[in-house]
């Protein structure tokens, strides 16, 4: 939970935002956004942020749970609850106000114009996205929490590694060990591919043997205290050949110049490029079929992509996923990703665990 | 993932909706929409369904698995998935297509305007939830596994109980135990609350030892093959005062009293009055602060929603919960919830864990 210094800091940066849009008020839905402004956890809420209040709405089971975590006026709905906040928009006599263009449903924005009518609604793009994609040191220290709960999770997974052992036991395993560390949950569901499944870059664990002299890909993140840590590793399980290794040593060469690259002012499009630039030389561009990286935070995918043409620049604060990765069809596949800061020097990586080849 | 005569049948129900709605094609974004019609279980997918064709749009990442899942006819997206959609529209000259009201956003929907220029646009409310609702053989089987799936889970996760632990520790224990039976994971946050905690609805396990002679309520659910469970017990750990026992017998006896008026014909709101009829008798009606259930299947929360208002009539093969529950605040809640089958001859509980008061 954020301090309220840190979520009062936050929606004045938010309001200077909506100076410049000329806006009275701004109406959050999106759930991480609503918690970055006000510190609610709760799976239902709603925030009105104006010049000068910030009215949280949620409904009666989170009454208590928003009052605690709440620096924000909390107004218990009964019914829906933008309508609740339309009529607090009424109320205080706003003439316009911006909503976030895309979170919010063709349905609560149909809404919104109905309850408040004739108030000027303005569809603002990432606003509050754009605030959280630079990191605040109390940020940036949870995330380094996540981190390294995350790469210890796996640690101790991987001590009880033994075949034979199933794709879904190995993921059960990983879980268990994120939440006895203290962890909320894993950030995203734990892909967990082995052999050829190890191609798919998203491919859910599967109730089958993890296979010998195969690779096994090992993509995790845990949820600490709502943020999230994200980490892809490739293991070695026995024995591989050289085509599997070739594959390793192009993806971690790949992985360690786009790292190489991360520092303030660097475009996101130019870090990508260094992964892509080596893959090419090994001959693999065309199977490396993702960006390189994305921001991670309270959202897993968030601001800025890391990709071909994202012409953001990176800045001291911002967390990215470094990954490239190569995907063969029916043959398998290899993905080695950090969580990285962007610091004032260059970059600092924050993901300890080693990168080197592991044979399991 | 359901057979594909499963999904094709599906597809032609909707066709027959949108016929009534006089469009030549729907729109579908939300992810288990998605999935119910095409069979395509990915992160990022969108799917056109025309009177005769089925296209299902996805990125370069979930090509073999699209392939794999769908009958649909797959088309890779390098860009926004809603601009080559859209251009599909286009190439098939359709003249009026829907979407869906309350799914997509206000961005998408922008785009679709935008990209396909001139065409009608028709927003179309719960279309694919409409037919979800009724579940089919199929699905009620994998609700079932589900279901029993989640209770052994507690079973063996209780049997690890012991003090001192942690709501965290209970909720790893719980949620690794749904892991190693096979589940693709929990289907929400799974709730641990002690002692004063359990009057918060919507705890999240904090990193605090479960207390003695207190209460101690879980409440949990598992995704199998994409199918949520979802049911609450609430625990004696030692001894409980006469209070706290008053409050386990009224939920019980208001959770026995909705499920014994579950049956084809009853609209949900007489439902969810048995259950405040009781809570009343006991003079705890104002403590009973959330509706009675909510339909369950693909997501964890989908119509109908067992509420004061809901008109909507219980049919053969809805799958809903019933759980009351009472809270009073710096003391305690009680909230016990069952997974119920609407039959042909009244209901089936589908859950199996006893409702008696455990004493832990």
């Amino acid at each position: 939970m954020p301090d309220q210094t840190e979520t009062r800091v936050r929606r004045e940066r938010l309001r200077a935002s909506l100076r410049e849009e000329r806006a009275n008020g701004l109406v959050v839905i999106a759930r991480p956004n609503v918690r970055y402004l006000s510190g609610f956890t709760g799976d239902h809420g709603a925030l009105l942020v104006t010049h000068d209040r910030e009215l949280l709405f949620t409904d009666p089971r989170y009454e208590t749970q928003a009052a605690e975590e709440s620096d924000c006026d909390v107004k218990i709905a009964k019914g829906p609850l933008i309508k609740e906040l339309s009529a607090w928009i009424k109320r205080l006599r706003l003439k316009s106000v911006g909503f976030e263009h895309s979170r919010i449903s063709f349905d609560d924005y149909t809404h919104l114009k109905e309850f408040t009518g004739g108030i000027r609604l303005t569809a603002l793009k990432d606003v509050v996205e754009a605030l959280r994609i630079v990191k605040s040191a109390a940020e940036i220290a949870t995330i380094k929490a996540s981190v390294r709960l995350n790469s210890a999770a796996l640690e101790q997974a991987l001590r009880h590694f033994k075949l034979p052992m199933t794709e879904m036991d190995l993921a059960a395993e990983i879980e268990y060990r994120m939440r006895r560390l203290g962890a909320d949950g894993p950030a995203f569901e734990t892909i967990v591919a082995s052999g050829k499944r190890s191609a798919l870059p998203h491919a859910r664990p599967a109730d089958l043997p993890i296979q010998h002299d195969e690779l096994l890909l090992v993509d995790m993140g845990a949820n600490v205290a709502g943020y999230a840590s994200d980490m892809t590793r490739t293991h070695a399980v026995g024995k591989l050949g050289p085509k599997r290794r070739r594959m390793y040593r192009a993806v971690l060469e790949g992985q360690l110049a786009a790292v190489d690259t991360v520092r303030p002012g660097a475009p996101c499009a130019s870090v990508d490029r260094a992964a892509r630039d080596v893959l090419r030389a090994f001959g693999m561009e065309q199977l490396f079929i993702h960006s390189t990286g994305h921001g991670v935070g309270l959202e897993i995918h968030e601001r800025p992509r890391v990709g071909r043409k994202e012409k953001t620049k990176l800045e001291t604060g911002m967390v990215v996923t470094i990954e490239p990765g190569v995907y063969e069809e029916g043959f398998g596949g290899v993905r080695i990703e950090d969580t990285v800061l962007v610091t004032a020097g260059g970059c600092e990586v924050l993901t300890t665990t080693r990168k080197e080849l592991v044979v399991l």
